[in-house]
């Protein structure tokens, strides 16, 4: 117990404090995995709090998996599997090496290696293995049994009531919004879309003819005012987790872009790619689950949660384009692999993808933490820091004079690799550059180090 | 040896007659797995023929893998994975009973699932599992490790000359399609396909704008004549083994569209889709392989020769498309699972794909025969069998004043599904019916079980 050395001084509530005193001994592994923690009773004697204080900051480790409580026996530290140790595959570090030497890849859109349920998921593709569906075309709009699942989860996690029946199965958000747009495209001529934005959806949309009205995205997302003056009925956006800015919708602002969509006859594409990552509030409900009958088209991807290598995404059709695209698509052949469809819903069924969710989602908050952390302390005010309430990266905008090419150059020859935004724009982008750090699959260890070479690198100007 | 009682008394070859009569009693297990034969000298001697006559028939049965011969020893029945032990799993059987009770179903495009190499693709789904590449997302144009494979396989067995940089990988021959056609239509308006043809790459034509000129598929393939008077640049052909008609394209017609395609500034779109199953002749050389810079878009799929569940497709793409390829789909994830890319790469590398494919034409030699030997019994003249030459189905036209619509009804009424062909033509189709009948996942008993069945269901008029 001497160990506990906890000392209050900041400005922050006390609860708050001790919560990251702790955590932080437990990061840094000062408090061994199974060591006894003192009682809400002793924490709060020896710290000269009151006893709920030390209530709430013990919950809120309990709650993230930091500790676990044991009947009759009181708090310990709980074993999680190391985010520290990073054992690349000789694979993995061949792709690395690739381009030149880099140490440290803050690159978005991978997943953690290490939390990864390898032992559940192999059960679930072993059970799939001896599936007859494995030597079948699958069906049409994909897998019956995982849409299924798929349903239940929209439900319990997103507010959203919808069946097997009007969920389309695709192998990635583009390719099913390539099909979308071939229904689309029969009756609306242009689209609006967030600026900045996802530029892989802009490509979809562009290369099917469709004009593109970018619509830009303020502190309350998506700037109402210019959706109405456009004259697209049609709109992209990524409401709970703006992509790349990180803005989440208010509630006031969903209702208006429903009301929209009603009152032009248009549809709302809403693309909720990572809601399952919020660290400080829950989960915002989903535009669909609002309004029932919502002209909102649905989607959604496995590859932030899960996995990006089995390419699995989903959409819910509203009734009247679910019908168009039975017509549409008949004769195409599902391209999503039945195999890891079979495996996912079982995968589902078996309860390990809601506790994968839920270790993610700590397990990220962390990574998450440690970026910010890192970032505050080593650069101050000479740095904005966009977007870490949720998702797997954020988005850095630093005072500088140096072009986003050249701040990322200086990185690069340190072995560290940053990622541009000025793609995401149409037309202008911020003077000062703005950058994109992801973290998923990096330790806190290389995260810290990430960020010191970034200082070394961009403070040498 | 007594066992051995062979009757030479129908009007095929001797050598014919008695490597039919063996290759019966070994199907029907008659003849034992590791019984001893007669030698070659003492089954002349037992059937009164000559010495050469009973060699080609042990000959012909040996390279089918019916015996097999031992050094000194002399020749024994093989060992083979009995193909007639039909063992659905529980889904595979809910997968078919949702249509009433459907015993024997002449499905095209499943594979067979008994001789499919489970523990060689188990291990290298293992070693992939292993890889860094599964927390990432995989290449845009697909994995370069398989592109590395499929070069080095359509060099040994389509004589293709390419490279990994020209391979395209996609997660079915339609998204293939589809892509290949928002490259081709900023050039072409209109393109040429097969009548009958493939309906699945019609579709994605079709939703791409394009203008689409049915050419007509007679004894020798496209009609060429056709092709020449139509204002199309670009044709869609399966020249190896024509979808439906199972007509093989000859050389001087190989020729001369590659000339026609040159002569117009315009491609060939091959797809190869199952040039790996012929039975009576060696593989035909692809187009591609005829002309070096030939104006040919090659094609072809995983879905036929190994799983359909897996989605694996993959073009080889001339040059000048390839750059523009590049250009039109830079921000397009790739679609195919990297999980299942890089685990067939292994496959390859390992060279289990050779081995299987050997295998499987084997297998599927038996079950081609077994169904075109029963339907010839039990329909005698009634029938026309179109296509037995090669592939996994056959088309069979039949004598009758029955719409297909009604022969499929009297089909199934007794529980055998066989496909209907008229959505395969544009325009008129043939007056007397034409059904297609796969076989690739039925044992030769279902086969002739079905074929009894189908006596039964299309005689009672």
């Amino acid at each position: 117990m001497r160990e506990l050395m906890i000392h209050l001084h900041e400005s922050s509530p006390k609860y708050k404090q001790i919560y990251l005193s702790i955590r932080l001994l437990i990061e840094n592994k000062e408090l061994q995995p199974n060591t006894k923690l003192p009682s809400i009773r002793q924490l709060a004697e020896i710290l000269h709090v009151s006893r709920n204080t030390t209530l709430v900051a013990y919950e809120q480790l309990l709650a993230e998996g930091y500790i676990r409580s044991e009947q009759k026996r009181g708090y310990f530290v709980e074993t999680f599997e190391s985010v520290d140790i990073h054992t690349p595959t000789l694979h993995a570090e061949k792709y690395i090496s690739e381009e030149t030497n880099i140490k440290v890849d803050f690159r978005a859109g991978s997943v953690d290696q290490h939390a990864f349920p390898l032992k559940a998921w192999k059960q679930c593709v072993n059970e799939v293995s001896k599936d007859g569906i494995v030597y079948m075309y699958g069906e049409q709009q994909g897998d019956r049994l995982l849409r299924e699942k798929i349903a239940l989860y929209l439900l319990q996690s997103r507010g959203i009531r919808t069946s097997a029946d009007s969920i389309v199965i695709g192998s990635s958000t583009q390719q099913l919004l390539m099909n979308l747009s071939f229904i689309l495209k029969k009756e609306y001529s242009s689209i609006a879309v967030e600026n900045p934005g996802y530029d892989g959806a802009r490509a979809v949309f562009h290369l099917n003819g469709f004009q593109i009205n970018p619509i830009e995205v303020k502190e309350k997302g998506l700037c109402m005012k210019q959706l109405e003056h456009t004259d697209s009925k049609l709109v992209y956006i990524t409401p709970s987790h703006q992509f790349p800015t990180g803005v989440t919708l208010p509630i006031a602002e969903r209702l208006k872009i429903l009301k929209w969509a009603h009152s032009q006859n248009g549809y709302i594409i809403e693309d909720d790619y990572d809601s399952e990552f919020r660290y400080q509030q829950q989960p915002i409900p989903a535009l669909l689950s609002i309004q029932q009958e919502a002209r909102v088209i649905y989607i959604s991807t496995f590859s932030k949660a899960f996995l990006p290598s089995i390419r699995l995404s989903y959409m819910v059709l509203p009734s009247e384009l679910l019908d168009q695209y039975h017509q549409q698509f008949a004769t195409f052949e599902q391209t999503a692999s039945s195999i890891h469809q079979r495996t996912m819903a079982r995968f589902m069924e078996r309860g390990h993808w809601d506790s994968h969710i839920r270790k993610m989602r700590a397990t990220y908050k962390r990574k998450m933490h440690a970026l910010v952390s890192s970032l505050n302390f080593s650069f101050g005010n000479a740095i904005s820091i966009i977007g870490p309430q949720s998702g797997l990266y954020i988005l850095i905008q630093l005072q500088s004079s140096d072009s986003e090419e050249r701040l990322i150059q200086l990185a690069s020859d340190l072995g560290v690799k940053v990622y541009p935004t000025s793609h995401l724009f149409i037309g202008n982008h911020p003077q000062e550059p703005m950058l994109q750090l992801g973290f998923s699959n990096l330790s806190i260890d290389e995260i810290q180090q990430g960020v010191q070479l970034l200082k070394k690198a961009w403070m040498i100007n």
